[in-house]
């Protein structure tokens, strides 16, 4: 067969598109928590070189840190650490243990269960999508963890999703 | 009602998208024919001042020219005056009856009764999208006229769907 | 004059642009440093009704409500009214006195003086660009408060810059 | 040195920048010219085989198929093979040889010395640009054919510069 006779024939054309969806955004965030249990239950499974290996995955697959610096404001972290905008930085406060950022133990592995998320608003600009919300973290204890988190994904060449921002904060309490 | 309240209870957020879909090319593509069969009609009825005030219309709504030059090269325009960057080259072209552009017989003045459009391939980039493919004008006494076209479609602020780039051509005939 | 025929002896082509720039969104941290320190100038010297003029003011020319839902987690809202998608919630964050917000005392309002903006990165896609870092604010008696500071700025159709994204919090403090 | 404590001290952003500039859009209209003048002079030193080896390499790094379909209307491509949304349908335009494609002679090796660009307009729209104007080509006889030619570049997340649309016409005679 010619495939350009096909084509000319077809009234149905090629459609390319780069454009992120709200359907996508959705799964990312899904897949975020689904995650971030994964590699607390690596942890307990098979301990931290496991845990490591899931979130260096994790990182590579789901994280913006080859396309250019990432946007993230960990939860936990402090100055002069507060910003993690390489994967080395991300990784560390995923699952510690690196002497390079010595106030970091982990954020991952203290045994999450459970991530539910309910935005209060999204954004889609291209093949860029922005959303706010709350994030509640439950672990094994039945303990829960709310935080006020906002995401910017990004949908690369391959149409993979990527996160190139992530601010996380614990709500504001008044004393 | 407290608008904040409702909004912390209910899970469904609030959505702003930004970006155009193969669903709003196809209209506006349809759009486009419908507007200039509508011209042809106007002048039928009404003579060049109403097909002038139709036409002006239809690049209000469905030009880019408020925005910026809109890259247009007409079928039937030729040099020094081919490309189209203003609306009132724009305005030329479909009416013509401008001093200012004497080569310019008014092409959507021809009798055009019916479009159609076989696009070969879409390419959507954020907030705007081109197609590329063929489009067929049948005149009142059934006679077709293709071109070769390419649309670049601009979805502004306010959602409408406008053109910012037109380049048609008649299909090459070798000698 | 005949725009068109100048327009093809000219070699510069027409340019539309709708991308924002590195300079652009500096100008717009500035801006928004600036316009907090008016509103508190402003309630000094003209009481509630002035700082609420010039703060409904600020919103309508910076933020992108106008736009659509805007995303804002202002440093210190409390649930259920974390987020203010709305121009209402965000007038009554900055100048109180709206009773639909019983917690809002009016941040704006609190004698800042001076705003300082270091930024970790910035991440610039096509007509918005995010910034995360730490932000400074000093008020008349030479307090300083320090938050971490993420902005997502969208340049309109008309070129003027706009807050789209806002989520501010105080730093982590392990206790 | 610990990289996370150096970017803390520095007061200069990281910088992530996917959108298309200017200059990146008059260079890329170089390089097309550049590379159709050295496909013909590989022809004349080389022979078919060199000149088809250098066209394929030039599809490779200047036009986008690796990204999806690209919308290309050649200068003299005919019906029912107007289109050339493939690399195979480019690579036969250019260099012919490709039974699939009868009609193709191979455009680019018709001696070209030389190629001139006039844009009438531009048009910059995050990651991608689209072009209109004149494009003179020069062979080596010293004659010169004109098209009026629409291209739309996207710079993709390695920062390469990459042709997605391309529509190429003879300027209409009117008999």
């Amino acid at each position: 067969a010619v495939p350009s006779l096909a084509q000319a024939q077809s009234t149905e054309p090629r459609v390319y598109n780069s454009n992120i969806t709200l359907v996508e955004v959705r799964a990312a965030q899904k897949a975020w928590g689904d995650a971030l249990v994964k590699i607390s239950d690596d942890f307990q499974s098979g301990g931290l070189a496991k845990a490591k290996t899931t979130a260096n995955a994790v990182l590579d697959a789901a994280y913006g840190y080859n396309l250019g610096p990432v946007l993230f404001k960990p939860t936990l972290t402090v100055a002069p650490q507060t910003f993690r905008t390489t994967k080395e930085g991300a990784l560390a406060y995923f699952v510690g243990g690196d002497t390079n950022f010595p106030n970091d133990s982990g954020f991952a592995l203290k045994g999450w269960k459970k991530v539910d998320i309910v935005n209060a608003a999204v954004h889609i600009n291209g093949d860029v999508a922005s959303t706010m919300g709350k994030v509640v973290l439950t672990d094994a204890k039945g303990q829960s963890t709310t935080v006020d988190k906002t995401w910017t994904f990004k949908k690369d060449d391959s149409g993979v999703v990527r996160i190139v921002l992530h601010h996380s904060s614990l709500p504001y309490t008044p004393n």
